[in-house]
């Protein structure tokens, strides 16, 4: 039976037409299969708000129409004749990045993200993502999701997830690490429990007292609140990681750390960085960005989160209801992650 | 006999009498050797511009009167009763820090210049540092010269050498390692060396076009001058380490590095760092800032100096001239370093 027998010839699901928040059903030929691709049965996609910058253009790199969607799980349902490392009936996910130039000294170690010659996403330049029933990518790029591991649960880890697990990996050196997580929503919920589970000290830096409980329950031991928490655990991390995409003191969050300490930022705020010379000097600080993780960080995230279980908190909204889902995003009533299930 | 039976009982040296860049005459008694005391008796001092910034009282820690010199050379002339890893008639250096909490992890490690209770300074708070016939010290923060290594050139790497050498070899992290060196002076000629040395692939950056045939000698196969020249290597470098004391442009450095590139700051001007989060994040870069290094870099430094015969480039002048000398390096006339030679 050949491989791509159930694919349709057709391709359906929600494109954004043009800049703005509406996406509307659209359908289209993907064309032959690719010695190289793979076609993807999508059952899951996570929302993310990247998803909602893309439809609105925020960063100038969407080209319409193309259909949103950069979290998202499913089964193989063919596979080119190249493709070796996954079978047919595989459940994959498939995030932010589609392709790289496979031939620089990042690409060989394991850190597409950080192609020297760009990396190729999933949804920008009128790319066709995860908000349809079948999506066609390179295979190289999909990667198996573990057994112990649910499609709801997987699809938010393939972004949001090593997001805060690549640098978080880099950054806990040793047990005990002290690692403050700031902004408690889907990347902070996601770092408190990839930090526990990596061996730190956990402490939640928010500005709702009432996500106290939940903080504490995914990990933190600490719970902080506003200027004057901070002032209390002044000078005593090792790491603070930054979730926040909105502007920022990073002064003040240099001054939370210890001598050799580091600043991570994952959040994308359109901000400028402004801090002392001296206190990176003299406490030889440090202050670094990160942003998703290359193959190999992806593979060993989705490995760890099912050992651990380690999960994002999910509701799930059907598929049909995306734009629903993307307005309760934007009124920031997701705690901390929605998932989309394909209902069609 | 007793081990400081040659020691005089009183020391005389040159000291800072009161803020200002003149040094005096000055004798003193140290009283009794304590048990884990060493006294030096000292033959050579590299001049670094920080003796002068603690004359000048430029950063508010000076105590009046205090000796300056912390890049000290000289023979162990006495040891108090519990110093184990000297003997009288060694060759030690002696630099920056005189003493830590030997009780947190990062002292543990060998990382005494970040130890979280803070480290003593060998001038700070009205010390006696190496401007003098007899220095003394606690015993642990001295460290024995490799026989390779004469004293002239010893000098100025406990404290320019370690400086530079402390960030190389944390970010050296491959053969090939592109480091670019901001600044050809007392601090970037050691860092031309070390980085070669280390294995990188290096560029000298300067403002001196006149500089280059001296760079190369020192180990840049590129050299680069000035905006322009900067732009031609824009987007290549993996470790941008910047040397200069003056005010700096930290956005157009930023843009020399590579994804996953660093900017090590290991000068001291009274500046603020501001880049953009943007090019932090989506490029994974990373600023850090170094000072001086451990017990553990710095011995290691020594040995690897003196393996591959790295030296500064150093004239001589005796201690007597002392005054005459600052004014050399504060008309920027001393290339590279000053070594002060005892004459008395």
């Amino acid at each position: 039976m050949p491989s791509d027998q159930q694919v349709p010839s057709k391709f359906s699901g929600y494109a954004a037409l043009q800049k703005g928040l509406e996406v509307s059903k659209y359908e289209y030929e993907p064309g032959p299969l690719q010695p190289r691709d793979i076609d993807i049965r999508v059952t899951h996609n996570g929302l993310c708000h990247t998803d909602i910058h893309m439809t609105l253009d925020d960063w100038g790199v969407s080209k319409f129409p193309f259909i949103p969607g950069h979290e998202v799980v499913g089964y193989v349902a063919a596979k080119g004749s190249e493709v070796r490392h996954l079978e047919v009936g595989d459940r994959v996910g498939y995030a932010w990045i589609k392709d790289s130039c496979h031939g620089c000294q990042n690409c060989y170690t394991g850190h597409e993200n950080l192609c020297l010659k760009g990396y190729t996403g999933l949804i920008t330049g009128g790319g066709m993502g995860g908000w349809q029933n079948y999506m066609r990518a390179p295979a190289y790029f999909a990667f198996k999701i573990p057994d112990g591991l649910d499609s709801v649960s997987a699809a938010p880890l393939l972004c949001a997830g090593v997001t805060v697990y690549a640098p978080l990996k880099r950054l806990i050196t040793k047990p005990g690490t002290r690692v403050s997580v700031i902004g408690i929503g889907g990347l902070g919920h996601l770092a408190l429990q990839f930090a526990a589970a990596l061996g730190a000290e956990v402490t939640a830096i928010s500005t709702s007292p009432d996500k106290e409980a939940e903080a504490r329950k995914f990990g933190a031991t600490n719970f902080v609140v506003g200027e004057e928490g901070c002032k209390a655990i002044s000078g005593t991390q090792d790491v603070v990681i930054n979730t926040v995409s909105s502007k920022n003191d990073y002064e003040a969050q240099m001054a939370l750390l210890r001598p050799d300490g580091t600043l991570c930022i994952v959040g994308l705020p359109v901000d400028k960085i402004t801090v002392g010379v001296l206190d990176v000097v003299f406490n030889q600080k440090k202050i670094c960005g990160s942003i998703v993780g290359g193959r190999s960080d992806m593979a060993e995230m989705l490995q760890f989160a099912a050992i651990k279980g380690i999960k994002p908190q999910c509701e799930t909204m059907p598929l049909s209801q995306v734009n629903e889902a993307v307005q309760k995003v934007l009124a920031n009533k997701a705690r901390y992650r929605i998932v989309l299930v394909n209902d069609s």
